[in-house]
C-alpha cells in the first residue's frame, strides 16, 4: 500500500505543479498516470509544440515545460505510479481514500485530487476481431521501452507523427520495420516525413500504403499479420512479425473516474470554484482541464492557480488543528524534503566605516 | 484623451500579463502606474530577489520575471502612463469610464481593471516641517533619472539597500554625495555594504551616521540642509546641497482608489471570484494582490489566472454581440498588433515515396 498526504491522479502540468504547492505546505504527494511518463498530453501528444501563453514564457516547447516543472518539484520527492490507470476510489471509515489501479496497485491518502486533464488517454484500436487475444502478446498501443523491439520484426500501423517517428526510431533497433497506412499521404512534421522517406528508399522501412492490417495470426503470441490493399485487385500479403504496434492516436476518456459518484457536467467534474475546487465528495478535489464551473478556461495557467488554492484546503483537512501561515518563497525560500534549501541571499547589518 | 479597450491600473506582473490575455482576444490595453517603470514591487522593491513559486521557473529573479513578461506582451503594443497615480474614476453615460491621474492625464475605456497590488507605493517622508516647500525643487523621494544629479551636490538619507545603491551609483555622477543615516549600521546586500564602505574610505561618499537631517534651507529651491547628531554633545552641521533624496522606503497605500465607491474589505477590493473578478461597480474588475475573496492567495500565479478569466468577461462587455471562440496558442499561435505572428510549425501532408 502506497501512503501519501495528497494523492494526485494525473501527472500533467497541473498535477505536477500540485506537488510543489503541497510541498511548500510540507505535504507529501504521489501521482498516478495511465501514460508511461509524466507530463500528460504535453509529453505524449505534443512535446515539440511551442506554447505561448504560459506566463513569463514568450515561447516554450510543451516537453520543456514538463522538464522545468519536474525540476521545480524535485526537492519534494513525489512518488509516481506510471502506466497504470486509477480504477476505483474507496472511502474509508476515517474519511480517507484507497485508490486502486487497473494493475491492482493500492494508494492510501486523506486527500485525493483529480488532475486528469481530458481524462485518461486510451489508444484508438483498429477493428480486428481477435485483437484482444494478442494484447501484451505482441501487440502494444503505446511504446514504453523501445528496447523491447531490439532485433524483432515489427509492423507499425498509422499515418501521423507517432507512426512516422517510431518507424524512424525502430529502423535502427528492430531487425525489420514495416509501416502500414491506409492512405498514400502521411501527416507529420516536415523533417519526420523526409526522414521516413529516406529510410524507405534505403529499404530500412518497408512501406505498405493504401493498405491496412486485417488479420492477426499466432498460436499464443502474435506471429504474423495479413495486409489488405484498398485496391481489391491487389492481392493481400502475409507478413511474418513479432510485434504489431497500431499508432492511431489516443482518445481521452474520463474512464473509470466517471463512475466514482462525482457530479459530472459536459464530461468534466463539477467543482466549487468559489472556494476550494472540491467536488461533491468531501476530500476529493478536481483541478485543471478535468474540472468545470461557470467561466472555466481550460488553460494550463488556470490549473496552476487551482492547484495552489486546493492545497491550502487540503492542508486544513490533513491538519485540522494547525494553522498554516503562508510565507512568500521570496522571503522564506524553499525547503525540499530531500534536505535541499533554496533561499534568497540574506541581507547583512553592519557599519560601513 | 488616451483611449483603449481595457484600462489597467497597476503595471506589476498581473497588470502586465493582462495585456497578453487581452491581446489574444484582440483587445487593446493601456497601463497606469505611479512608479516610473513597469514591474511594480518586482522592479522597485526586490528586482534582485529570487522567486521560487512561478510555475515552471524553479528560480527567477523578480526583475527577470518582469523582463520576460515585457517580452511576452510586446506584440500587443500596450500604452503606458508611468509615474502618475490614478486619481479619479468617472462613469460616463454610456457605461464607459474616464480615469484621470494626479497629473491630469485622462484615459477613456469601456472596461477598467485594477491590478494595483498592495496599492500605490507612496514614499515614507522624513518629518521635517517645511519639506513640502522643496518637493520637486531639490527634494525627490524616488530617483527617476539619475542624470538629473550630474555634477550636483547630493545628500541621501536612509540606511537600506536603496540608500546604499543610489549613493554608490551617484558617487560617479554627482559632484558630491553625502549619505546620512540615523544608526551606525546599514542593512543591505553584502556587496552593497562593502562597496559603499570602500567609496566612503576613498572619500567619494561622505558619511554621516547616527545623525539625521533636521532642517531644510533655500530661498526658492533647496540650497542646504542641517545635519543633527543623535549625540547632543556633537555640533550640528550645515551642508550646502542641490538635492536631498530621502530613501526611507515605500509604503503601499490603497490611496485614491479607496474612495471610488468600491466595496473594500481588509484594505483590499472585494470581487466575485466565482465568476469574473468584477467589483461592485459593473465594468470595473480587480485582480492580483489588490482583490479579496474567501481563500484568496496573494500569489503572482493567482493574478495570472484572474487576468485570463477577467479578460473573457471584458470581451463580452466590449463586444456584446460577438461570440469569442477560444483557440489554444498551441494551435492558433499568437498574432501581435505589431504585425508579428508566432505559430507552431505546420505539419505537412505528403506521400513518402
Amino acid at each position: 500500500m502506497i501512503k501519501t498526504d495528497i494523492l494526485i491522479i494525473g501527472a500533467g502540468p497541473t498535477g505536477l505543479f500540485t506537488v510543489f504547492e503541497a510541498g511548500l505546505l510540507k505535504l507529501k504527494t504521489h501521482l498516478i498516470d495511465a501514460l508511461p511518463q509524466p507530463g500528460g498530453q504535453c509529453s505524449e501528444i505534443y512535446p515539440k509544440k511551442p506554447i505561448y501563453d504560459i506566463p513569463a514564457y514568450p515561447e516554450i516547447l510543451a516537453g520543456d515545460l514538463v522538464d522545468r516543472l519536474m525540476e521545480q518539484i524535485k526537492p519534494f520527492e513525489p512518488g509516481f505510479t506510471l502506466g497504470e490507470r486509477a480504477e476505483t476510489l474507496d472511502k474509508q471509515e476515517d474519511g480517507s481514500f484507497i485508490v486502486t489501479t487497473n494493475k491492482g496497485t493500492k494508494h492510501h491518502a486523506p486527500v485525493v485530487v483529480i488532475a486528469g486533464g481530458l481524462g485518461s488517454f486510451e489508444p484508438r484500436k483498429p477493428l480486428i476481431a481477435n485483437i484482444g487475444d494478442y494484447e501484451d502478446k505482441g501487440i502494444s498501443y503505446i511504446i514504453k521501452d523501445p528496447e523491447v523491439y531490439r532485433n524483432k520484426k515489427v509492423v507499425i500501423a498509422g499515418g501521423g507523427d507517432s507512426a512516422l517517428d517510431w518507424a524512424i526510431y525502430l529502423a535502427d533497433v528492430a531487425s525489420e520495420v514495416a509501416l502500414v497506412h491506409r492512405r498514400n499521404e502521411f501527416r507529420g512534421a516536415l523533417d519526420s516525413v523526409e526522414k521516413a522517406s529516406e529510410l524507405a528508399k534505403l529499404g530500412k522501412i518497408k512501406l505498405f500504403t493504401e493498405a491496412q492490417i486485417t488479420e492477426l495470426h499466432g498460436k499464443n503470441d502474435l506471429s504474423g499479420v495479413v495486409i489488405t490493399y484498398n485496391d481489391k485487385e491487389k492481392d493481400a500479403e502475409y507478413l511474418e512479425v513479432d510485434n504489431f504496434i497500431p499508432l492511431f492516436g489516443l482518445s481521452p476518456k474520463l474512464g473509470p473516474i466517471g463512475s466514482w459518484g462525482l457530479e459530472i457536467e459536459k464530461n468534466a467534474i463539477k467543482v466549487n470554484n468559489a472556494k476550494d475546487y472540491q467536488t461533491n465528495i468531501p476530500g476529493v478535489f478536481a483541478i485543471g482541464d478535468v474540472n468545470t464551473y461557470e467561466g472555466k478556461l481550460k488553460l494550463i495557467l488556470s490549473g496552476f492557480h487551482e492547484a495552489a488554492v486546493m492545497c491550502q484546503y487540503a492542508y486544513k483537512i490533513i491538519n485540522p488543528d494547525k494553522r498554516f501561515v503562508m510565507k512568500y518563497t521570496t522571503v522564506g525560500g524553499v525547503e525540499g524534503f530531500d534536505g535541499s534549501k533554496k533561499e534568497a541571499k540574506k541581507e547583512v547589518v553592519q557599519s560601513i566605516v
